[in-house]
């Protein structure tokens, strides 16, 4: 079966690569910026391209659907580069292309907060896509980049998706209708994101699970199947976000970057600051098979899980990856 | 006839893409940094990446020897980006790759001053290729990035030419026994260069030429002629160091950057410090025909006057390009 998840962003080794193989992940969409610069991003690719050299073995860079077919034809682990923020853009549109000619196929529009594009899902105040949002959005349809709103306030993601000319992405949430955390997404932004080809990527992060950590896979597969009773199952995937062996400094980072002098917990709190323990079933890349095990208890066909495990990334990659066909 | 040229570093124009044409190029190798920093030479990316897209019936980016070939198919003139300076990789050599991702195929380790990695020519000891340089030498063979010696002093090139794996270019140069000027290369450096399937491009920037922006076609073709009987056909091409319509500001650019708080005249003078006329046989891109009738009047035969014209450099790219197969 052909498994991809993402994003992820973890403290990258050797472990968490063969990890990787182990579980059979075909395609891993990793996090390479936060909040970083142009040139911090590049120094983030630097050291992946470090990484491709001596694990070549175990993992290759991807740029296309065909890339990741091949990569698992290789028994290796396909890695698409993804951003969390429009940071790494600047003011500058042109490092759109840029940014997808070294390999970035998804970008978030904003990381929590409101930034240049569109507005974050903790402000205050969503007053929707920025001027700049909408010539950002033309550019990432024209070049095939990936709009991600997984982090965006509710107003700005629906305009997203009517303003896109390509479908775009939730790559890491859950309903809110299941949990309502923040974070996660009402039923009628799920239905108007799926209904317009785009996916939604089901979560993994403790903050968006009902019961956190101690959250049922039962329960976590039962919310799946009421997604895909809604919006059918061609639209879904796996979006663990996954932050494996990564010190608590790095979430107050994603939490913080440099925008902050006052400590923002995010969805954590000042006695729970750092990152919570993952669900006993989704430890890590190993247990990709527990989750299809869970989709096929709750009812799902063969075929759906094949779907809902990697198939529908796939075909979206495919269609998503470069320039309108 | 595939006619290859480079560096060139022209004012760019429609007006000198449509030359392009006129002139029946099939690839340019044009200069994008001579003393700029890495997000200063992304810049530069990006305003082609603009022209790439309003002038995608004349040129086309260029990666690969295949991507030349394609090009000449479709009537388009390929554009392959160089450095003429590593000031692009800053201290960074991962940004080797990077540049290569991006496009780069050719980088000058040295711009008439020391660099971090060589001597350039203007410089009054030569003490060889640096530490760094030894290191930035393997990764460009590693990555397919060509090392240009052009604007290098003799002993640093020397050793460029034995420490690289893979074959390097004086890309735009002519023999000092032709016309003495500092930036022509001795026979002996012309002979160790091709002897290892090194490319010479010989150029036609007036402060290298006999009798300046009065050499003769006849002279110029000649002085390509005894270089043939030196090393061959097989290793020559055309390198013009073509600098259409730019102010004589960008010479003042490319001598001083900002290395230099007194001025810096290069090749010229201070009574004679901006861009000298080109040769009347050589105006521009619409003159490679011209060359070509100088080569055959001089004796070449048609199947040598079409390596020198482009297939030398074709086959070239081909070896160079990408990873050593």
């Amino acid at each position: 079966m052909l498994i991809i998840d993402g994003p992820q962003y973890c403290n990258w080794s050797e472990k968490i690569f063969r990890q990787m193989r182990e579980g059979g992940a075909s395609a891993i969409h990793v996090t390479i910026s936060y909040h970083e610069t142009f040139r911090e991003t590049v120094y983030v690719m630097e050291t992946w391209n470090r990484w491709f050299e001596r694990y070549s073995d175990l993992i290759v860079p991807a740029k296309t659907a065909a890339d990741v077919r091949k990569a698992q034809a290789e028994g290796r682990t396909a890695i698409v580069f993804g951003l969390q923020n429009p940071s790494s853009i600047e003011d500058d549109i042109d490092l759109v292309e840029i940014l997808h000619t070294l390999g970035v196929r998804f970008m978030q529009l904003t990381y929590n907060n409101q930034s240049l594009l569109a507005t974050g899902c903790y402000e205050a105040e969503d007053p929707g896509i920025t001027r700049m949002g909408k010539q950002v959005i033309a550019e990432m349809n024209r070049v095939g980049m990936v709009i991600d709103m997984s982090h965006s306030a509710e107003r700005s993601t629906f305009e997203a998706i009517d303003l896109s000319s390509r479908p775009i992405t939730i790559s890491h949430a859950n309903p809110s209708s299941w949990h309502p955390a923040l974070r996660n997404k009402s039923d009628e932004l799920i239905a108007a994101l799926t209904a317009r080809g785009g996916m939604l990527g089901f979560s993994t992060y403790p903050h968006h699970l009902k019961d956190k950590s101690d959250c049922t896979l039962e329960s976590y597969c039962t919310m799946i199947a009421r997604t895909a009773e809604r919006v059918g199952v061609d639209h879904l995937g796996l979006g663990s976000d996954l932050c494996q062996d990564q010190p608590d400094s790095v979430v107050e980072w994603m939490r913080n970057g440099r925008w902050s002098r006052e400590r923002d917990y995010g969805e954590g709190t000042a006695a729970s600051a750092g990152f919570p323990p993952q669900p006993s079933w989704f430890r890590d890349n190993r247990d990709f098979g527990v989750i299809a095990e869970g989709l096929a208890a709750v009812g799902f066909s063969g075929e759906e899980v094949a779907k809902i495990m990697g198939g529908n990334w796939l075909a979206f990659f495919e269609a998503s990856f470069g320039p309108k066909s």
